[in-house]
């Protein structure tokens, strides 16, 4: 596969100019983008700008408004639930992240369920708004049906990441960010594109079985939750991705399970639906609420220092600490730029066209 | 394996006698009987009675402090910290939950980080008691390292327990609580006793290598992350597993990784601790806090009709929603009561000898 390498600025004012073609404000131009960049800087490709002609497509049907009235809808001092009303994910969270550590501030912790919402780009980007405050970021979505639970022949849920982000003292932040799936789909794209197969346990075909063609979750197949078969812990997988979804979802208001309105354009959403667009949650717990926050960072370096230092099978490879890879593309990837594969980039550039913007 | 059959009233008899002998309080050893009948009641036979000789040795050691003061150390209106003061996990979890929903009856949400603790029970007990308050209730503990990080010959973490519990309407509790490793160690103990094999993916021996062999654990080798491979995910469960490990240890000022001391009696705790005993993390969230308790539980009702009526793969079998094997278990045993394992049933009885006891 070929890959055009861009700045980090380029690809921003691209982005942005996209979004302000969709009608978009600046500032919810500027934080969609900032999310979108920050996905390609941290080397999670699948959720970056390779996602931008999707997200004009649903802004094409209606299915995204670009000029949302995101707003509390029900509260508690530490719990809210916001509807997202219709708007682009990508700022709908970061409003409601915004809400949960405002109450953390004030009482320690901070809750927040969305409803009517989109796709939030990487959960990652959420979580470490909290912990740039030095809180412990939560996050999570509900995503378009298609992981089959332990036994089902169905799609019922999505890959439905969590995330839970800490800070750290000497070392960067740690991040869980994780799909509950075995795997995420952006890996079976990659897959597909390069014609490979698949390790067994990533998906079953349209009658249930386990598959190593990458092309069977389009012939009707599923991905497997994260275990991949009931002797491996599968049912562990799916109770996690349930949890994510009834979080994000039957808490908030909005649609869960096989309800969830799909990512693509050209698949319609349910025409009997059981809430309001998709469904996130986020939380934020002040660090110094527990303990005074330079312990706890010192303890978490430690801890680190601890897990990067432990013996290997294989002495060429080390324990890789949890967000430590994104971090070091990040680094990289600020100073070398950010190489996009040709697709992508000749995706974008048909996307300029029809926009009547400067090409990439 | 033949099993002897007790009537619930029975064990709890015996069992509230056994925490009496050791010093507890008849609330303290009433709560602590509580949580292990739970257990076996609802068919998780590895985590109840099973492990009752286990906490009396401990206790015989100085390893459990019989008659605690287990207090708020740290607090928010949302977040505490509590010291257990060595005391059963038994009693400190029910008494941080307490903490938890006093706070989010007052504020929405409540956070309880738990230090100076020992094992808890199962993970569900505490959970559950959000739920009767119409709360989601989270639960999760550290736990004896047994589980080496993906590519580490090294076991650093716990199976480490995650638990999420939500209430429903007309269906019961819906409940996930899981062992953030492949498979949890009562797994393997009951393929230790038959002589069997286990599936490939849940240990690897003391040079790294995957094995079926169950003793292998015993000789040096690890348990799994669920995942059980990189490709497969292990990072996830790793990940997971660190995530239970930091929220229970790092933050309350517990000991963590490698350094938390072992549950058996004949292994040392580290010389060198880097907190206090083990660690907990629970927490309650008031459902009202974000939508009407009703709408939750309707939808709640909804999600799981859909899921059970499921098309599977083997018409035989159906989707199970999490805790629903728990909850049918409980039914029966309440009614026909708690089969015991002989091999427990004799070290039950050895226990009784020991204690100046009326034998079961």
């Amino acid at each position: 596969m070929n890959f055009i390498t861009f700045p980090e600025n380029q690809l921003r004012t691209f982005t942005h100019s996209v979004f302000k073609k969709m009608g978009c404000s600046d500032a919810h131009a500027e934080l969609a983008t900032d999310v979108l960049i920050k996905s390609d800087l941290r080397g999670i490709d699948s959720h970056g700008v390779a996602r931008l002609s999707g997200y004009v497509r649903l802004w094409e049907k209606n299915r995204i408004n670009a000029t949302p009235n995101i707003r509390i809808v029900h509260e508690t001092p530490t719990t809210a639930t916001v509807d997202g009303d219709g708007g682009l994910g990508l700022v709908v969270a970061p409003f409601a992240m915004k809400v949960a550590i405002e109450k953390a501030e004030k009482y320690g912790s901070g809750w927040v369920a969305v409803k009517n919402s989109n796709h939030f780009g990487i959960a990652g980007y959420h979580a470490l708004m909290a912990v740039e405050k030095d809180m412990i970021g939560i996050s999570m979505t509900n995503a378009s049906p298609l992981v089959a639970p332990t036994y089902a022949n169905e799609r019922l849920l999505g890959t439905n990441p969590m995330c839970y982000a800490f800070p750290a003292g000497n070392y960067p932040p740690l991040i869980v960010d994780m799909a509950t799936a075995a795997a995420a789909n952006g890996k079976l794209e990659i897959a597909q594109r390069a014609n490979k197969n698949v390790p067994d346990g990533w998906i079953q075909d349209k009658d249930g079985r386990s598959s190593i063609n990458a092309n069977e979750l389009k012939n009707g197949g599923s991905l497997l939750p994260l275990g991949s078969d009931k002797d491996h812990g599968s049912h562990k997988g799916y109770g996690l991705s349930a949890t994510v979804d009834i979080l994000s979802a039957v808490l908030s208001g909005a649609n869960y399970g096989p309800w969830v309105p799909p990512f693509v354009s050209f698949l319609e959403p349910s025409s009997d639906p059981v809430g309001e667009g998709i469904g996130h949650f986020l939380g934020a717990m002040r660090v110094d609420g527990f303990r005074p926050a330079d312990d706890f960072k010192s303890h978490l370096d430690n801890w680190i220092t601890r897990f990067k230092s432990a013996k290997t099978i294989d002495p060429s490879k080390k324990v890789i600490i949890p967000g430590e890879p994104e971090y070091n593309f990040e680094q990289e990837r600020k100073v070398s730029g950010i190489p996009i594969i040709e697709v992508v980039v000749k995706d974008l550039n048909e996307l300029a066209d029809k926009l009547f913007l400067d090409k990439l």
